[in-house]
């Protein structure tokens, strides 16, 4: 990305630091030892020195008799060897005559048993090259050289200028219109981690002379600056006149998504960076822009990208026009590396939080099939996704709980949940895609709960079911009830307006069975096609008023504070292809839903029930 | 290693910090979100917002008009969407009427271009799970959740204890038989790299009553406790006689090598480890026992281990009774990995500076045959050691300039050099194992340098010469030249102590042809078979006075101030397979060495010569 611009970075400042302070840093030279180490030719064994002449000749038959302080002294592991004495006896082959004299039966050769000066380092030589990166041993090597203080590469300082009038701090009371300022808070973390010093500047609003005066300010004292404009669309026009009107602007707008709105100038002769205000956008504009910047300044290798081949899980439609960030959650389900697409919204902060690894889409590419092999770039370590359990299926907020337990339980094991439904769920486990679906299908004819859906979908694989818990469903109302609605009856009312769940998810099964049990016409409600794909998502759509109702569990309108009015008990249980049943992060899944902690936990939630959690039936 | 032993480090310590302090660090429990992001329903486009009942039944036949204030207001991205209106219409679907009016000629749907409320975040769902490491963006999503502090498990502090009459400080005055204490300095940076607190003790003598003190003082404040013992053989039978008095030793002396005589004990309930004072062994203690401690008191996942297979070099003797740790130098050569072991040296921290990774060699493994498959754990990125230059053969210091230069032209490579002598060169090059082989062989019957021995061992391969530089080489003598040596005759004399260079070496091979030459009789050499593998630990071994003279170059004569009564002028190459001759890092080395940088820097050296250095003759 970078190499098309040369942004004359030949500046790079130097600073001369303690050894000890310099773990982590670049050298701008080689280092060259001081002194030697060792300092002096050391007994490598506990002895005694000899002269080694005097023990020439001595065999079994010709011993030889050495006086203490004239023909040898005693010495251990580390001592000093000096002159006269050239050889070093271990004591083993020392024979015992008195207090003054030992025997010897075998001749010494000049040096046996001593490490020679320099051994390790020699005075004069190099020790660690130029635009070397310090390591804990490099640091003890140093100072074996007699290195104590040692010239860096002064961390560059990165100027971070967040702007927008309807941006506040985290720490400031929220309200309608305000948009708290993360990103500028995740470019400190970012820029701290690569090695470089943070400068943020406090917010400031969309003033045209007061980010102006900004910018100058910032390009006096920092190495480089980050612009970050606000959300609105056409905002990085706005910063880019400014850029063009001090300086150059080099670029505006990259083929990359998110981010594609992006600026690279020069202000000062400093590079200046316009990064979009969406979270996702100033995530992949500052890794593929100003990380770059940061490590040609520290003349460091490029941090090092580790790329992984995976099935793609669903269809992905892509854009022609630009390069594709898409994140992934990755799992590896009888040695497939399943990749996942979370959401692609460049505003959705938790999709990179719950990215296992970021697929990188060319440009020019239509789209990618399911099951097709994509390259995806790494966020966590292979070998914590390789010991993740994968459930994909059916929503519930017992699932972080059920995840947190797991990892106290065994820290090599965490629990990675996809979202797509429980008829997704069964499709997974169809294609072996997936440990665990948590289902929660309501089958019409027998009005029991998922069985039957395995037994029509799932019919020639060996299925088990893993008992998980029974929850309450109902409507979620706003608080105190202000429509007064009594029932699924009331959402005909045209003054009552509903938000529904996805096609496929339970929920949507069980909202659509009761309506027909009641006679009810769904293209009568009113908001019946606006869907959601978590129970959290409705309640929150309900707790703001943009609904007045929406089918849910308990749990999450009592996390909302809502009302709610029970529509049924189901069952939410686990699908599982009988195969991964031995292996040990299921156990341990199944060990949780078992445990007391799992039971208390669940207490202090609303609307759940156990009955055999975690017991098994054969299907 | 560790499993065997049960600590009970139950009691992990929390703190709670700002969010912004918090990267890197575990989380203690689940966080949850306070608020949801956004906080309200925004608009997602540029726009007009309207009530999506009032256009209902607009089309291109039947346009609506809508009155500003009363049926739509403007907004831009990231406004604020509120009653009664809850739609959106992009600005590109409006048509201006007037001031106060505009028309559309399409329906809109209910909540159309408006990022709900939670679309990111919804307020009460979990952010981040328990044991999670936190990372930048994790820092941007908790922020936007309402999350400003959060609970992390205190980073837990380590005592570093340094014992040993002879140890002083690197910034002491340095003196015989006294060591610089490198190993608690590089245990602090080890420390601090893994996410943990050091707290070093200053070095205290052999004195059991005052290493106990400390002890029992260490184990008061810290949460583990680090014994750094002498390098003299025994000593850590001091250190764990204090242990047993004090707790309990549980494992004294581990089955690894180095590291063997390692103590783990318990004293006052805090874990104790002593480490011995080698400071390989010591590095392979804390790697091997402290480092998983420390993880397992954080709650960390186990840092990653990077294992690559290579071909082992050259055979390697191993001890049946401990699992070894060979340090490696790593080099790519046309595709494949070529680990050559290192200095096995316990006190030689060089071997860890230039290791690019570690063999770890199982018990009860006899040796393994040069050119079999190992397993080799990375300590340097892959990508580095591929753009290496490997250069198999002579030593001499203008290999670390031209590594220098290399850098420097191009950040991307570096070169590593292994010194195995010329002949050993000529070998690793005839095995496909090096790209360069630096050489410089006197060839008997024509008394020039380097072409006959290629014709002669490398005859079937396709070869060519790189021109490196003209040196001088001599005998380097004491200061002064105390025992008046002229020349190599003198060596016959009985009270001259010679230093030799290892067998295969060019300079030993130059040393042979001269003696012959001279009519000498090898054997009659005091310390001919005195081998060292360096010019620079001949010339320290004069320069220590435990050598009169040795054959070696000028340049490591006036690096260590000696005497230098030159013997001839010699030719170092390169030998290099001609396949090499179109890679670009070799294009790189040919061009340091044409480059007026290069010929500069010897100038600053003495005893080289350039001509056509650089250039190539195919042989």
């Amino acid at each position: 990305m970078l190499e098309k611009f040369d942004f004359k970075l030949h500046k790079t400042k130097s600073e001369v630091l303690r050894v000890d302070d310099a773990l982590g840093r670049i050298t701008c030279k080689s280092v060259y030892a001081k002194i030697s180490s060792p300092y002096f030719n050391a007994s490598a064994m506990d002895g005694i020195a000899v002269i080694s002449k005097k023990t020439f000749g001595a065999d079994e038959r010709n011993p030889i008799i050495l006086k203490l302080n004239q023909d040898f002294i005693y010495v251990d592991t580390g001592d000093a060897i000096k002159n006269p004495f050239d050889s070093v006896i271990m004591i083993e082959d020392v024979i015992y005559v008195d207090k003054k004299q030992v025997q010897i039966n075998k001749a010494s050769s000049p040096w046996q048993h001593i490490r020679p000066i320099g051994e390790d380092i020699v005075a004069s030589e190099q020790i660690v090259p130029s635009h070397h990166k310090i390591s804990p041993f490099d640091i003890a090597s140093l100072l074996c050289g007699g290195i104590t203080e040692i010239e860096v590469i002064k961390k560059p300082l990165i100027a971070i200028l967040p702007t927008g009038t309807e941006i506040i701090e985290a720490e400031d009371k929220i309200e309608e219109g305000k948009i708290i300022d993360s990103n500028s808070r995740m470019f400190i973390a970012m820029t701290k981690k690569i090695g470089a010093k943070a400068n943020r500047y406090k917010p400031i609003i969309d003033d045209y002379e007061l980010i102006k005066e900004r910018i100058v300010d910032a390009t006096k004292d920092n190495d480089i600056v980050v612009v970050i404009a606000g959300t609105s669309a056409g905002r990085e026009d706005y910063i880019s006149s400014i850029i063009r009107e001090l300086g150059e602007v080099i670029v505006h707008g990259i083929a990359i998504k998110p981010g594609k709105p992006a600026i690279i100038g020069l202000v000062n002769n400093k590079p200046i960076i316009g990064v979009p205000g969406y979270p996702v956008s100033a995530y992949v504009v500052f890794k593929q822009i100003v990380e770059p910047l940061i490590a040609e300044y520290l003349r460091a290798k490029e941090p090092k990208k580790e790329i992984i081949k995976a099935i793609l899980y669903r269809r992905l439609v892509s854009s022609l026009k630009h390069l594709e960030f898409v994140r992934m959650k990755l799992g590896n389900v009888s040695g497939k590396l399943i990749a996942t697409p979370l959401n692609r919204g460049a505003g959705v902060t938790m999709s990179l939080v719950k990215a296992d690894g970021v697929a990188i889409i060319d440009k020019e590419t239509e789209g990618i099939e399911a099951g097709e092999i994509i390259k995806v770039e790494l966020l966590k370590d292979i070998d914590v996704i390789n010991n993740t359990i994968v459930s994909i299926g059916s929503h519930d907020v017992i699932m972080d709980l059920i995840g947190s337990l797991i990892i106290e339980k065994h820290k090599k094991y965490s629990l990675s949940s996809a979202h797509v439904g429980s008829l997704g769920g069964i499709m997974a486990t169809k294609r072996g895609e997936t440990h665990i679906a948590p289902i929660h299908l309501l089958d019409e004819k027998t009005g029991t709960y998922n069985t039957e859906h395995i037994k029509k979908y799932l019919k020639n694989q060996n299925i088990s079911l893993i008992k998980g818990v029974k929850r309450e469903q109902g409507l979620m109302l706003a608080k105190e009830n202000p429509k007064n609605i009594e029932g699924l009856n009331d959402l005909m009312n045209d003054d009552i307006m509903f938000v529904n769940r996805q096609k496929g998810s339970g929920t949507r099964i069980l909202l659509d069975y009761k309506i027909k049990e009641l006679g009810l016409d769904s293209t009568k409600i009113s908001g019946y096609e606006r869907e959601m794909t978590t129970h959290m998502m409705v309640a929150s759509a309900v707790s703001s008023g943009s609904a007045d109702a929406g089918l849910g569990i308990k749990s999450a309108a009592t996390a909302m504070g809502l009302e709610f009015i029970p529509v049924g008990e189901e069952e939410y249980d686990f699908a599982i292809n009988d195969k991964f049943l031995e292996e040990e992060r299921i156990k341990i899944f199944i060990d949780v839903l078992k445990s007391d902690a799992f039971a208390d936990e669940l207490k202090k939630l609303e609307g759940y029930r156990i009955e055999n959690a975690g017991s098994i039936s054969k299907l």
